[in-house]
């Protein structure tokens, strides 16, 4: 099913921007128990870029019901909201008036094996680069060739992860996680100041760490100092916490602190798709 | 009209990776006399640019008929032709057989006055930086964000085009045109590795420079070089050359290279249209 601007379609106009140029934004939202899961955060996050990009925000009140309606039958589904800043205008010029386009799309969810979140999973480090752009970086809009570029790069179906570096070498996120390393107790993850992407996930660890009694820091590292952690895992929304048990050749054991936090965000789903929001 | 994968449309599927993520590249073309001109080259560059995103091309004669076909009945318009990486996959994942989408599209000739190819433009410096993006650079992609917040600076008409300098702040093109200035009889334009579009009437004039007796270079500079110009022009397949006559308040002649760069290039140009290609 696909809601565009309140009504079941299939279909976009050729000249809507989200087509032409990649101009919008989009949440993907897990759906549990009929529940779009912290659907509250996602629409702050599609708020904050609207006002990073100059598209109108169709207000939480549209979006949450919207949000809502499409998902109530469904008991487990990814539900992703794509926000295009319409159509017209000239060129890259946008219109003046910009009406924009709401899709919101209801998805299975992937069928990923308990093993990932259970015995952890196996990255690479990607040949593409993230390249720096301060103007996009943190929010999710619609510019994705860096992470289909680095997701092209392998098929191999042992490996389920690829790890980004920007073009200074230092590493940045997943193709389509973030990424956290523990070392010394401490946790750590990537400075989203020139690229990537700030999950919502990310920001509920890095909220709710230091209730938790663990020191989080935003940190700028290395492959090197990646490779010499405690503890590694990636998060999203659709598959929580997932920890690495290996990257290369490097072995890594499923740490107490990325238990822990799964355990914290396991909870604050099982609210979340109990209590609405 | 419109011609989705040669039919007439005016949707493209919701799926369609072009929408989801930008996930393609595209050509824009000036049509005259019924004729699309440096269809050849502009084909060239679609097919690098599958190459560089992996993209099945899908092949010159199929693009070029269909161009041609859509072009016949118009003496002045702008083509524009999309190719995408069509639908599947799992996001950002590309599916394992990939069946592009091209769509072609036939827009009206835009309306610019006569003055700004004679007399000159004038340009303002965008605040909005270009990103570093090795991986993208040089291709005309459908990631163009950052050409949309640019253009989305100024609402002013009596300014014709914004310049664009990277994270670096090294002077790369203009938000819809490549910039060339010209300081002692030599001719520069920015270098395109790290960002920009390697545009085709800018492939144009630096191929033919050397036979019209000009030394053109491809060279890193900043605001103050180019303000300290002798001649300043901005080109595209859409506008050809515009004499840039006035950067924020540092005004400019338009020069003896410029007008004759402009008079050399309409002779292709009139050679285009007529004799096809």
């Amino acid at each position: 099913m696909i809601l565009v601007n309140g009504e079941c379609r299939e279909h976009i106009e050729i000249s809507d921007r989200g087509f032409q140029y990649g101009d919008g934004l989009f949440e993907t939202i897990a759906v549990i128990n009929g529940q779009p899961v912290f659907l509250d955060r996602h629409i702050d996050r599609l708020n904050a870029g609207c006002r990073r990009l100059y598209i109108p925000f169709p207000g939480t009140e549209l979006l949450a019901f919207e949000a809502q309606k499409i998902s109530e039958h469904s008991s487990n589904a990814v539900l992703k909201l794509i926000l295009t800043r319409g159509s017209g205008g000239r060129g890259y010029r946008q219109p003046d008036v910009i009406q924009a386009t709401r899709v919101l799309s209801l998805h299975p969810f992937p069928d990923y094996p308990g093993s990932y979140k259970e015995q952890g999973i196996v990255a690479r480090f990607c040949d593409t680069r993230l390249g720096l752009n301060p103007a996009l970086a943190g929010i999710k809009h619609l510019n994705r060739l860096e992470q289909i570029l680095a997701r092209a790069e392998w098929t191999d179906p042992a490996i389920q992860e690829g790890i980004m570096l920007d073009i200074n070498g230092h590493v940045i996120e997943g193709t389509m996680t973030n990424l956290f390393y523990v070392k010394n107790h401490t946790l750590y993850t990537s400075v989203l100041t020139f690229s990537g992407v700030a999950g919502i996930i990310r920001g509920i660890l890095m909220a709710t760490s230091s209730e938790q009694g663990i020191f989080a820091l935003e940190h700028i590292f290395t492959q090197d100092e990646l490779l010499s952690a405690d503890e590694v895992f990636v998060c999203n929304s659709i598959v929580g916490i997932w920890p690495v048990r290996q990257i290369e050749n490097i072995r890594f054991p499923v740490g107490e602190i990325t238990r822990q936090l799964q355990n914290c965000l396991a909870h604050f789903q099982n609210e979340a798709a109990s209590g609405g929001l």
